[in-house]
């Protein structure tokens, strides 16, 4: 019958007669089939997100471990390797991969430095090790191998020649011996075959010039460590003035400082400090209308004195600023700085770049809205307009402008109303120049699309860990955060409130609610952050029938004594402490649940590898009653000992409890304390 | 700062400017971003097969429901279409897709003739929709609405301008009434605005400019329907003869025919039907050493009569064996033929080609083996000769010898043990010229291994239906079939027994249990065989201590008396007959499971929506005891009407129930009939 290639070469170099693929590799790169020798299938590498289309995510440090399936026809026996690289690196890096049954293996590497890392598998049959297996067993079984020790020889011999030195002396001299036992001695043969030392040094040799290589090779971003243990505080600048009436400027901020230090932040994160637009300009509480003197919302971006590039005066100066940046790092703190692209009407672009907005067919501009609802102080950017590539262009020069002055970390204000296109170009651009640029992506929405922003390059984003309030469902979205697909390139940073979120059970549940809200987005995802004092404060008051509080200081300037204690500012202080003081609370993906019988009860556990941390915390997610439970902890996970008795001390209320084996029983009273966490000490 | 791109367009043409990727389409295909206007994100196209590396598989007929989440930035409306198109034709017919929830997106086409079909997505943000919507919101909450009026004026023209003949003409009357309405009545422009005619007009000639069209195209493969549904029927012709103690023939397999007909099969398979090798000939039960007179294993393939392109003498001639497939073509049966690549010492390759195989260094072939067991009568041929490429062609012409003498259908033997590589070539280049010829899988083996030889085009395969023993197990692994991606590639067929598996289901639960394997084999997966007059007959003796019957038919010639009558065959018949009437059961993946609280019930639905047939089977999965169970029907699922009673129709027993709602109770006692198999009449 007539064949529509040409011969077998032309069907191997296409991959595969049937499909235009996605996955199909190009022709110049090796392929599975380049050569019909090629008996091992590789499938279903990971980390791979989306197919290998955008980089996995891990920071300097963090294990990645990679996975595949590798299998052969046949029975003979088949190896993985790992191959993996520095991006920059001209060789590929080996490390054998563990099988770990069903045909899938393991291996990892700990990446030291920030950049890309470059990974792929390949596969091989080893007819070394099918040979010496099968020789044990038919030794073992009384049989003659005889002319087995001759096959052990030949292919002793044939890898001594592509090896080099003091390998190819030893396999020579080996396969000799084996020769002289094939005639005296099996079992001396036997005994040689099965050494160590033979088996490495034809691991070392082994001719893979069957292998079959991956076609595609992955990649993982690596990241400074601050990308995934971040601890964040925002506040108003505006609202630091310690003369209640006077607008707080960035020297009010810098005398704030050890005091954000002492409550054990390193990030402060500031709302816009953008002039604040005059027209349609809101009033207290989100009124259509401001009286006098009301100073707006900072997301209202834009006047006559200038946009995303100028500093609302009342603030100071741009020198002013620079020192908050300056002064904050010398005590740890980094500024992170809010980009929210849209306009007020007074913004300097409607006029310079009216072809970046739309326009009414009565010539005005087109205001945000959601049908009926009109948000009049606020103009979208048309990322459909024509003039495209110079809106991208001014708006990355905005990142650009601040980097400048020293900024590395940005909260990217509702990311999820602009083009994802100009994203995934605007963050690869900024962070090609400065890697430590780290990214915050405010985008409360539905999944997929929270997921693509990480995807596209966002280095942390805000969860819906605000709205998980009993245990089984908070246990659900960790799982799904840690265990699925998500835990490659979504890294989350938890918020107990927002200046635009006050959740239903910090209302309710007062200062109980407030402490145990923090304990878990604490100890639950390395990063994490409030709006304060707000949150210290437990000031729980919303408005009527929203989620948000009254009186918002979106809207107004607030006059706070600092000073002020309270209980959950304690707590705060203590749980930032323990945070420093324990590396397992540096990672989110090292959580392990127990089995908790009180659905009203939340246990888990971290662990660090490296420095032998054990962290366990218990967490009573009712706010309103004493609870109990007994529990069964994940020992074998966490590597606790389960034969010898514990230490669990809590950290909290500096108790210590001896335990020993998986069942313990937990009780926490709210109006106490509601939670504890527990350093595990052996 | 200095950016590595010249321009944005050099950014946009390269997809992503981070990772050389797998999915990176080729520069030559439209991309997510080549145009910074596109706002729409495609994702999770499926089917698509490790990818889109290979193709999905359908029957004619059988619907292809594609799948995607497809979203935007922003609040506006999205639209998704899928795209498909017969391979050769030259342009995509456009569906438009339903939202499924969760920025997901569903449509479907059913492939009306065999061949490849490629289907991929389009997404567009429809700001005529957005507009229309919004447009009535803020007319429900008394909003002025003229100004509206006019923005939709503007969209009905500007789509006039590329709109033809009566839709240009009916776009430029509605804009010209909506200009009037807007100075006139803002009712009467509303009215217009949400009638269905316009929004129809409108989608027909939107501007699609800035739509995003997903970069890869995905294939399915559309086969004959028998790769969907058939029914086999496995005897080795050397046991038809009507005289004890002579070797049967073809001659005397065609006599069978009637028969095999009559009890309902569609497809009759036959072990090899070629010369059997004399040298290491495995004797009764599997002897290590034949007596003179012995048969031989069929599978020992190949003799100084000739190899994969002979017949054994005994069994006749080449034209009986094409008068076989011919007579039982007429009677609607088609022939299955063995393929076993493997050979007997005494097979011509030996002599022919001995660099196929391996060579032992006392030079002898190297035969099979699981060490310690030898398998000596057997030559594995290897894969990894440097002459793979002339192996590869004369192992294809095999199939195609057989392909030109009449033969569809091949059921291969243990295709794992041959290289991936040559399978996918093979199959694809017999296909390309024979689309009807389906092949077999008969791979007892890993998971992996099992689907892989379907992704590269094996069109059925053997599965572990065979022992999956209770109702839970089965369903979980129903389940993996038909609801897991294996459903796009791997299709089952179901066998209750073989040549080398007598399971002790059937060795223990006598009669009751073959029924009760039966009627699940063959009302689970419309792909389903047994090995006969065996199982009919209920032969369950097995050799001690192994899962196969004693005195096996694989190496002695049998003498049946193929009148005989027996229970099982009687409900065979029936199964067979009500299998023919009955299209929902000609699918495997329209399954529905009933929750039963006994767990050693199973009960299951299927339905067929072209013509509404409805299908419903309830099984005593043990074989010992009666059992009854409250059982809560998939009334939704199956299309069956909730609110009225139905009339379940008993096909094995002739009876009727009338039931109503969902949850009934079903009782069976396995020494009458194991199993209903209902249809439902409304």
């Amino acid at each position: 019958m007539a064949s529509n290639h040409e011969s077998l070469v032309d069907f191997l170099s296409i991959s595969t007669p049937m499909i235009e693929s996605p996955t199909k590799p190009n022709k110049t790169t090796e392929l599975h089939h380049v050569a019909g020798k090629k008996r091992v299938i590789i499938e279903h590498i990971s980390p791979a997100v989306e197919g290998g289309l955008y980089p996995a995510k891990r920071v300097v440090g963090e294990k990645v471990e990679v996975e595949a399936d590798v299998f052969s026809d046949g029975h003979d026996v088949v190896k993985a390797v790992l191959l993996y690289k520095f991006a920059s690196d001209k060789h590929m890096k080996q490390i054998p991969m563990e099988f770990a049954g069903n045909d899938h293996w393991k291996a990892s590497f700990i990446p030291d430095k920030k950049g890309f890392y470059e990974y792929t598998v390949l596969g091989y049959v080893d007819h070394f090790i099918t040979w010496r297996d099968g020789l044990k067993k038919k030794f073992e079984a009384n049989q003659n191998v005889s002319v087995e020790l001759l096959i052990g020889a030949e292919m002793l011999e044939n890898t001594a020649q592509h090896a080099q030195g003091e390998d190819a002396h030893l396999l020579r001299e080996w396969a000799r011996k084996l020769r002289e036992d094939h005639e005296h001695s099996m079992a001396s043969g036997v005994t040689l075959a099965l050494e160590k030392e033979v088996s490495r040094v034809m691991y070392d040799n082994y001719d893979r010039s069957n292998a079959t290589t991956y076609p595609n090779v992955y990649k993982v971003e690596v990241e400074r460590k601050k990308a995934l243990y971040s601890t964040w505080y925002e506040l108003f600048p505006r609202s630091t003035s310690p003369e209640p009436g006077r607008h707080g400027t960035f020297r009010d901020t810098i005398r704030l400082l050890p005091h954000i230090k002492e409550m054990g932040f390193d990030v402060l994160y500031l709302p816009p400090i953008h002039p604040i637009g005059r027209t349609f300009r809101k009033g207290l509480n989100n009124a259509l209308t401001a009286n006098p003197g009301d100073p707006g919302s900072p997301w209202a971006i834009g006047s006559e004195e200038g946009g995303h590039k100028a500093i609302h005066r009342e603030l100071g100066t741009l020198k002013d600023f620079q020192d908050l940046i300056w002064i904050a790092g010398e005590q740890g703190i980094e500024i992170a700085m809010d980009i929210a692209y849209q306009c007020s009407p007074d913004h300097p672009y409607v006029k310079e770049h009216p072809q970046w907005f739309k326009w009414r067919p009565d010539g005005t501009v087109q205001y945000a809205e959601n049908p009926p609802k009109k948000y009049q102080d606020i103009l979208p950017i048309n990322f459909e307009t024509e003039d495209w590539e110079n809106l991208w262009k001014e708006l990355k020069s905005v990142l650009d402008y601040w980097v400048e002055k020293g900024i590395r970390i940005f909260r990217v204000d509702n990311p999820h109303t602009k083009a994802f296109g100009f994203w995934e170009w605007a963050i690869g651009e900024v962070r090609k120049n400065e890697p430590d640029v780290i990214f915050l992506a405010e985008a409360f929405t539905r999944p997929r699309i929270m997921e693509r922003l990480a995807k596209i390059g966002f280095n942390q984003s805000y969860t819906y860990f605000t709205w998980r309030n009993n245990p089984w469902e908070l246990k659900q979205y960790m799982l799904e955060l840690t265990k699925s697909p998500m835990r490659d390139y979504y890294r989350p940073n938890f918020w107990p409130n927002t200046p635009d979120i006050l959740p239903p059970v910090l209302t309710h549940g007062g200062e109980a609610a407030y402490i145990m809200r923090l304990v878990l987005a604490a100890t639950l995802s390395s990063n994490y952050g409030l709006y304060g004092p707000v949150y210290e404060y437990n000031i729980n008051t919303p408005y009527p029938g929203k989620e948000e509080n009254l009186d918002s200081e979106k809207y107004e300037i607030k006059h706070w004594d600092w000073d002020k204690e309270t209980r959950t500012k304690e707590i705060l202080i203590m749980i930032n402490q323990i945070r420093k003081e324990n590396p397992a609370l540096h990672n989110t993906w090292n959580l392990h649940f127990a089995d908790v019988e009180n659905p009203q009860m939340i246990v888990y556990g971290k662990n660090d590898e490296a420095s032998g941390n054990i962290i366990l915390v218990a967490v009573n997610m009712d706010p309103y009653h004493t609870q109990g439970s007994w529990v069964r902890l994940p020992l074998k996970e966490l590597g606790i000992d389960s034969y010898r008795s514990y230490v669990a001390y809590d950290m909290l209320s500096k108790s210590r409890y001896t335990w020993y084996g998986e069942w313990n029983y937990i009780e926490l009273n709210p109006y106490q304390i509601p939670a504890h966490v527990f350093r595990i000490e052996q």
